[in-house]
């Protein structure tokens, strides 16, 4: 699971995208895109290599101007260079907006591009309850399916 | 992850059964069953066949009286039709009440004969904690396996 | 997922280790070790054997002197009899604090030993959101692969 606030005067970037119509950004370096660090983490978890915290230092400049899902690409060779291969991973959004249903296919091709596996994409609407329902933020739950290759002693 | 708010002067249905006892329902289409939509929308992602949104129109008055389990049968039907075979789903529900623990035997041989498949349910309290601590509402977290048979094209 | 408050004049018990410069500790039986119990919870679950209550009577006094993961060394005792292996667990912690990144590996170590399998333990902060957000309490979600073994009837 990953939460991040949104955060005025800032572009939105969620699940590998740019929403140029969105008022709001989300908080969280290089750009908040909690769908992104909730899928890099669950791979990260599930190799044993820690979370972004460990491996990234997403506050620098130079990530800044970065591809979206540049944080993806460098965490699936972090755990294929442990040894194992990305079987699939499914993320689900928990937030009243942006609406993601109508770039779900967009967004899921973004993401298993960089990953180079499967990604399963969904959403939920909070119904007005808790956090995500009081528009303070944006909340995703990743699950990822890693395989051990044969050889790596771990 | 599903989340419905309580909703007064409605029957509550949870869980594939009916709860007389309970003095409120729950808001959404058809009925508000958190727990079954759960493992719809999880079953329908790892399918890749989107969420209930894209397959039913669940505010029609034919789904009204329907079947608390309907969803979820047509649900199975729709992923057995993309080639997957349903290996298990696992559902929690976090709420205060009702009281799932007495009925979870009884709920789950509803869940996993509409699915044709085994269905664990759980269970836990959110001890007064956030939305569903301060009862406005629940929530339900569901994980769906499914198994590709050969000779589909995906 | 479980969920357990804070409460005070208590020492904090977590993902199987004490932490003794915590100010406050968890409320819930035996020690309120909000990982622990939804890692017990979901191979319970998984294994079609209820909950942590359906077994255990925590509230005694004999469990308020136990080994911080004797609840784990049970339930995977339970797990294993009913016919199953453990094949992994992961479970991420979602809270302000205690900071877990710095003991991950100490705390991951101690509860495999104690289940006798790999378990993948992260962590997340909550950005100021929600009831952790807040400081109320703390939230854990965990999964559990568990493998059929032969000659069991289920």
């Amino acid at each position: 699971m990953d939460i991040h606030p949104f955060m005025k005067d800032r572009p939105m970037r969620l699940a590998g995208l740019d929403w140029p119509d969105e008022s709001v950004g989300l908080a969280g370096e290089p750009d908040g895109d909690v769908v992104v660090h909730a899928v890099c983490n669950a791979l990260l978890t599930a190799a044993d290599l820690g979370d972004l915290g460990t491996h990234f230092d997403t506050a620098t400049p130079e990530w800044e101007g970065a591809s979206p899902t540049l944080l993806l690409t460098e965490t699936a060779h972090l755990v294929r260079s442990a040894g194992f291969e990305v079987g699939n991973v499914s993320v689900q959004l928990i937030g009243e907006r942006p609406k993601l249903g109508p770039r779900r296919q967009e967004a899921q091709k973004v993401l298993a591009a960089a990953l180079g596996a499967p990604v399963f994409l969904g959403a939920a609407t909070p119904e007005g309850l808790g956090f995500a329902g009081r528009g303070d933020g944006l909340m995703a739950i990743a699950n990822a399916l890693l395989l051990e290759l044969p050889g790596y002693s771990r």
